[in-house]
């Protein structure tokens, strides 16, 4: 027989398995977590496939997340990891202006994953959707030697957008939203700690803000909104800017770009953290420009929008202009004085073989 | 110094993996094989979201397919498998009575995977999107232990459709598309050839259907939007019909269900392999009704539309009618004189451990 409260004996229940809550289960525990239906969904999770009145235009996008890739289970808080896989998917939908409406989410997990984490990982999920207005109205569940989370978020767009990648030219500025590298100090914080990493533990860290923004990073919804009409070219940051921003030249075919280093900004605590005193060198340089998983918005205007830019970025989110692009072939990173600094190392490369030299000859 | 042809040595490149191609040039090479844009697609692959325009009413579905949970790679030929992906997302739209219109495809796979397999994969995801009107708009890519595919399909439905799981009624009749058992059967002979398993080795494969049947399923998409207005529930058959009719059955709310084994529609071949003669038993009864895969559609409806739903099967695809709806509790599965026959052990379970018994006391 087994208590329903077993406080007086002083001992936990053993952790719930997945394997005893079965596919059906865990879908069932999903239907009940996600709730009634929201205003357009016809018909959600349940059926063969969600049901929903769409508008004119609509976006989609997906991201997958994989155990030991994109994050380690031992250093990640499940409510933050079900943020997460939300937050990077809205993140695109931000970088077209556009708003996200629908959320499908597919798990792979071992049969011994706990139940309790995976309730986490939902309710994170979820919280993210119910702070964005976004529903989630299908998947699929499976098992997997490793967990495995991948998403697909429906949005719509109204004019003046969707705002692409493409639209860019040679003689518009280049602009960010809020701080570059936080996320990427906080990856290096991250791997420092002794694991479990949890939730108070961040929490009570002195690169707490750095953490938070690896682990739990903001979509720029409204501003990839007020940004429409404006903005000549958009994408988000995920990979760092000197691996984006190369995609962005290649969709607008403009040859190059100038990243002006004293204007990249930076939050007070990576300035503190790696005293950065005149300009961007080093590890700092390469943290902010390569470290990836920003989710800013990176993009570009004409000259004349400027001020009108930079008064947007005042009521919320700060935008800062960090270069131009250019009509010279490459990245060039500038320093105070115009002269070219190296560029660091490219940034993480998915199927890059460990031990292998990509520069190598022979 | 790389020589263009070599077939003067008689020898052959080293076959490319996708630690040469990167994430990027999958990309790249993925945008080329998806050719133009299609109507209503506004923007494609290669920005950080789709844009399209859609119909008022859509339809979301996702699978995930993992190698060693969802296919063997070495008994699994790399274009059958991407026709595969696209084709169980299909069928689920097909068992709403819609059409599919678009699909996000990701892929997670080693550094050293065959950048040729890749191709062939992609191939086949294209060959069948091709085949059914969809358009390849969006995904992600990335590094995985094992070979991974997550597709998400977006479809429409128009008036009468959509059918729901949730439409049956206690004294419908229980229909099936096609013929049920062959992809079990399939299966069964995929796992006694000799890897690796290639095309050839299966055109040539006394049982060539039901091992096609397995590998590369036909959603039935136009049967689905035909029986919209007719069908008052439908669903399609992934995981073989004693594992589906009941979450069918739940979704209704009708208690029960009868089968008459006797009208369980079975393939000549299948019939031959297992020395089928009056009625289904043994291991054909469990494969047939328990061995999953068959991405048939099961639909219920009164009994009034029977001789029409029967005519509308002698046009296509078959249409068996199987049993009825029940207001008793539980599936029943009857002979032909009406005597209740034990129903086998119940369908997969992803959560299932090895070597734990399910229904074991201690």
């Amino acid at each position: 027989m087994q208590k329903e409260d077993d406080s007086e004996s002083g001992g936990r229940p053993p952790p719930v398995e997945l394997s005893a809550l079965g596919e059906d289960g865990l879908i069932r525990r999903i239907r009940k977590a996600v709730g009634p239906d929201r205003e357009r969904l016809i018909r959600g999770v349940g059926d063969d496939a969600a049901v929903a009145a769409t508008a004119e235009k609509s976006l989609f996008t997906t991201d997958l997340m994989i155990e030991g890739v994109h994050f380690l289970l031992e250093r990640t808080p499940p409510r933050l990891l079900g943020r997460k896989a939300l937050a990077v998917n809205l993140s695109d939908i931000a970088a077209m202006a556009g708003t996200p409406k629908f959320a499908l989410l597919s798990l792979g997990a071992p049969p011994g994953f706990s139940a309790a984490a995976m309730d986490q990982i939902l309710a994170g999920f979820l919280e993210r959707a119910e702070e964005t207005g976004v529903a989630l109205v299908g998947g699929d569940v499976c098992r997997a030697e490793r967990l495995l989370i991948s998403v697909c978020v429906i949005g719509e767009v109204e004019p003046p957008g969707p705002v692409y990648r493409s639209g860019a030219a040679a003689d518009d500025l280049l602009f960010v939203t809020g701080e570059l590298g936080d996320a990427g100090l906080g990856l290096k914080r991250l791997l420092d700690l002794a694991p479990p990493v949890t939730e108070e533990l961040i929490a009570g860290d002195p690169l707490a803000g750095p953490l938070r923004r690896h682990l739990d990073p903001d979509p720029r919804l409204g501003e990839g909104r007020r940004l429409a009409g404006k903005a000549t070219a958009m994408m988000d940051l995920s990979d760092g800017l000197l691996a984006d921003l190369p995609r962005l030249l290649l969709e607008s075919k403009v040859p190059g770009a100038e990243i002006e280093l004293e204007r990249v900004p930076l939050s007070a605590q990576f300035q503190k953290h790696f005293q950065v005193k005149d300009r961007l060198a080093g590890e700092a340089l390469q943290t902010a420009l390569g470290g990836g998983e920003d989710y800013e918005l990176l993009f570009t205007a004409p000259a004349g929008l400027e001020s009108e830019l930079l008064t947007l970025g005042a009521q919320g989110v700060s935008i800062a202009r960090i270069g131009r692009l250019s009509g010279e072939p490459g990245l060039r990173l500038l320093d105070r004085d115009g002269a070219a600094v190296d560029c660091p190392a490219p940034a993480f490369e998915h199927f890059a073989v460990p031990g292998r030299n990509r520069g190598a000859g022979s």
